[in-house]
């Protein structure tokens, strides 16, 4: 069963400000709900569709078709940033929230296992990135936190800092170091203008065959970035 | 101006059935309209909404934010099936529109001309599945028919059919060939059992430091095989 203040709190963390006063966030489906319960993270609730019904489940769902299960989960509390090391990856503007928990999902693909993300990211507890993550959201260390200090930081630290641009060394070829900060930019404008001053290598995917093709969608080329960085 | 009759012409073309009827297309946005006039497509019509005013433009539009241009084309013919040769890719079952033409944008970018899709797969006038393609819509041509049998012919002829799996070779180790069809599957259920019968090759992109996570997305997964062919 479900209280009707129960469905009001749930409804309530479908926005951004009530999941941050109450530290909380929506998991729905079958198999991701599977995966929060094993994941380490709090659960605080867990209903399923077969128990409390479909009128009462559609009520708390952030689905156009409600699932069979929804979790509550608590939300992880932020750590210090890690010192700069290993291969991480930095979203810049990602403001999309299916491109940003896409971004994720490769990211876990890759074994990339922090992941940084500038103020203006969509927010790693939107029902929708949480969706579009497919479990990843319980596995990647994410940490918002501006990138042109964080690059800068790196940069001290004698570490790369790489980003993907039209114009910039055929990544094939490229020399890629083991540890480097990799920066995504969105799609629409690319790395910014304050992150871009940060990077210390640039890099292009190249198009082929005189397509015509403009560029590639964000989620794509940072696939196609980390698995060149991960083959060699 | 845009009469009613003109209105309601357009937002039948919202719908499959009388984009089929009509033979025609909607393509909305300022740089998507540019790139159609400029396609070698035949531009039915094409309003801007400073001319007919941001209420006809909002009825006629099929984005939740009206875009200044909207231009109705006409759909390519059909044409009969290329012979096997070069490197194509088979869509097997991509029912998403926006994975659709996410697909259709990566094969732009990676110079793959023809692009074939089982009769399952999106629309390709679909305006979500336009969208998506960022005009590569207007440069790939996209034959639907059958995969077996389509795959059954590229062996006849010789060529391989290979297609991604978790369990297959690992692609960064494989011999990937010059001449092939790539197949890549659906989201939810992978390439379907008559399609992977077909396959002459299993490859697989692994996935690092026993990350957890279950699959790439289709998207970045055949960006990745598609920038394996051509970086060789």
């Amino acid at each position: 069963m479900i209280s009707n203040a129960e469905i009001k709190w749930v409804r309530s963390l479908h926005e951004k400000k009530f999941r941050e006063r109450e530290g909380a966030f929506i998991v729905e489906g079958e198999k991701l709900v599977a995966e929060a319960l094993d994941s380490g993270f709090e659960v605080l609730h867990c209903w399923r569709r077969d128990e409390i019904g479909d009128n009462a489940m559609s009520r708390i769902s952030c689905l156009s078709s409600p699932s069979p299960a929804l979790a509550v989960l608590r939300q992880k509390k932020e750590t210090p940033l890690p010192a700069p090391g290993g291969l991480c990856l930095a979203l810049d503007g990602i403001r999309d929230p299916g491109n940003f928990g896409t971004l994720l999902r490769i990211a876990d693909w890759f074994g990339i296992p922090t992941v940084f993300a500038s103020p203006d990211c969509a927010e790693l507890y939107n029902p929708k990135v949480v969706q579009a993550t497919m479990g990843a959201v319980f596995r990647k260390e994410v940490h918002y936190t501006p990138l042109p200090a964080l690059c800068a930081q790196w940069r001290e630290a004698g570490l790369p800092v790489l980003g993907t641009f039209l114009d910039g060394e055929n990544i094939y070829r490229a020399d890629l170091p083991c540890d480097a900060l990799v920066v995504a930019g969105s799609e629409g404008s690319g790395i910014s203008a304050a992150v871009s001053a940060q990077v210390s290598g640039r890099l292009t995917i190249p198009a082929f065959g005189g397509s015509g093709a403009e560029s590639l969608n964000v989620a794509a080329a940072t696939a196609v970035v980390l698995s060149e960085f991960r083959r060699r």
